[in-house]
């Protein structure tokens, strides 16, 4: 009996549309993990496909944004949003039939209408977020396990068939994710309290201490406002395609936050406590799950 | 000529009361650097005792607080801050003549009013705070190397002597720290802000977000709650003595968070990029700064 599971080619063709951090790394994960038959990154600027292809990330480049998509059998757009919404129709036109299109961006229910705007009516769209990153950008940044032990949230949508969502997840699943499902709606109001209202509130700790406060900052502080270092122009494009679940999310940490404040002024220490108790168990169980799963993935890796 | 600075004893005996993470780590830094001739940890379980004992941060453990106290030319309480106010007059009553009395707490002005209260004319007290940590508590995750390239905060008081603080600073340098004086009450302000307050945004952060979204954290957030995981007494206690500052620091905070919400709310995205930008700067100018501090000090230790 093998001990190990074949490689499998799951799809012959694919197209990375943006090959920076998280298409090269997809790119990298497939082609390591013998996922791919070929991979063409397709840029705007040389200089980033020469790094993609220079990594091992894509087998070629292609500044021709319809031709590569009319060759592939999964397209995926992993630009940043406000490039997704500028080149989906060109995308969408291009798709050769019985091509798969998805993409990896951090809000569905905008992306999913501009994508929905122009999608021939027999083609498949899987919308999926990878849940893994950095405050780094840029093919540069791009590793093969980025995605190991991270989540990858699917949203199918009408046009998501159930034999292609299937593919799909195995594919993530080989690169090393844990696939969820959820809609469109709920993804983006998840999103928005896990990740979109913490960056900003990082950005906001970092804005309300003063210059000269600001060298004193241990490295607990330091650590908490990594994410700070991001990219400003992708963060906006966020907040403006989840606004309402961004506001809804920083509303409710506000509320946190001033409980928090009135236990403290009121000098109401009892409540502090056991507020600060259900954080650190709460947090303490996600790290706990988190580390027994990798614990889980490694026991079988063995068999 | 010599091309390493030849180890120098400060002190002749050290007595750590509480060698917990911070002191059985200063008593790790202290023995590996040869500055203390002997030290001696006092604590109130022999279990934390024989951890300090087995792991080399002491050289003698003893249950016994006045006869600890009173052998020491150097007197560390590293307490949390609830025990310091309870033990103080015990141990400021059991100084001996020509003793230094130091402490390590993350509040000064609470603590330096109940030290003074019981110290003795002629007896001689530094109050300092070493910016270093972990989530983790105890001797067992004490390191020998927990200051190096941290800032520890003095704050002298009157019965603070030029030359114990002169010799104090060589210490606290020689452990690998960055010795930086504020008064005391501009040390609580700035703490506040970048120690108390941070940690407070941790936790509301954690509480602020449902059971069903906490499972799709990413490892940002994961990285941004570590300090979530901290002791909650230690941190009541913290609020408890720090009540003004962490109460101004938080409001702080929070009207920046509303205006964060209002850039975003009001779709005012061009405002909200200049803030996000403005926080990448300034927390990429701080890690810049460190990471130049550090190699500075490589090259210096390279001569």
């Amino acid at each position: 009996m093998p001990t190990e599971i074949a490689k499998q080619v799951l799809y012959d063709n694919v197209a990375i549309v943006g090959p920076g951090l998280i298409g090269a790394s997809m790119g990298l994960a497939m082609k390591s993990a013998g996922l791919a038959g070929r991979v063409v990154g397709i840029g705007r600027r040389q200089v980033s496909l020469d790094t993609a292809l220079r990594t091992g990330a894509v087998d070629e480049g292609s500044l021709d944004l319809e031709a590569g998509v009319a060759a592939a059998d999964l397209v995926v757009i992993a630009t940043p949003i406000s490039t997704l919404h500028a080149i989906a129709p060109r995308v969408t036109g291009a798709l050769r039939e019985g091509a798969v299109l998805t993409e990896v961006s951090s809000v569905k229910r905008s992306v999913i209408r501009t994508i929905e705007d122009s999608l021939p009516p027999d083609a498949c769209f899987i919308p999926t977020h990878p849940m893994a990153g950095s405050e780094q950008r840029g093919p540069e940044a791009a590793r093969a396990d980025l995605f190991r032990e991270s989540i990858c949230i699917f949203t199918p949508v009408a046009s998501s068939t159930e034999a292609e969502v299937d593919r799909l997840e195995r594919l993530w699943e080989a690169m090393g994710a844990c696939v969820r499902t959820l809609t469109p709606g709920e993804h983006d109001r998840v999103v928005a309290m896990v990740s979109h209202m913490p960056h900003l509130v990082c950005s906001g700790l970092v804005e309300a201490i003063a210059d000269r406060e600001l060298p004193f900052a241990g490295t607990g502080l330091i650590d908490v406002t990594r994410i700070a270092s991001s990219d400003p122009d992708l963060w906006v494009d966020i907040c403006r395609n989840n606004r309402e679940a961004v506001v809804k999310a920083l509303s409710d940490l506000i509320y946190v936050l001033d409980a928090l404040l009135g236990t403290v002024d009121r000098g109401d220490f009892d409540l502090l406590r056991s507020l600060l108790e259900s954080s650190k168990q709460r947090r303490d169980a996600l790290v706990q799950a988190r580390s027994e799963a990798r614990l889980g993935e490694e026991g079988e890796g063995e068999g």
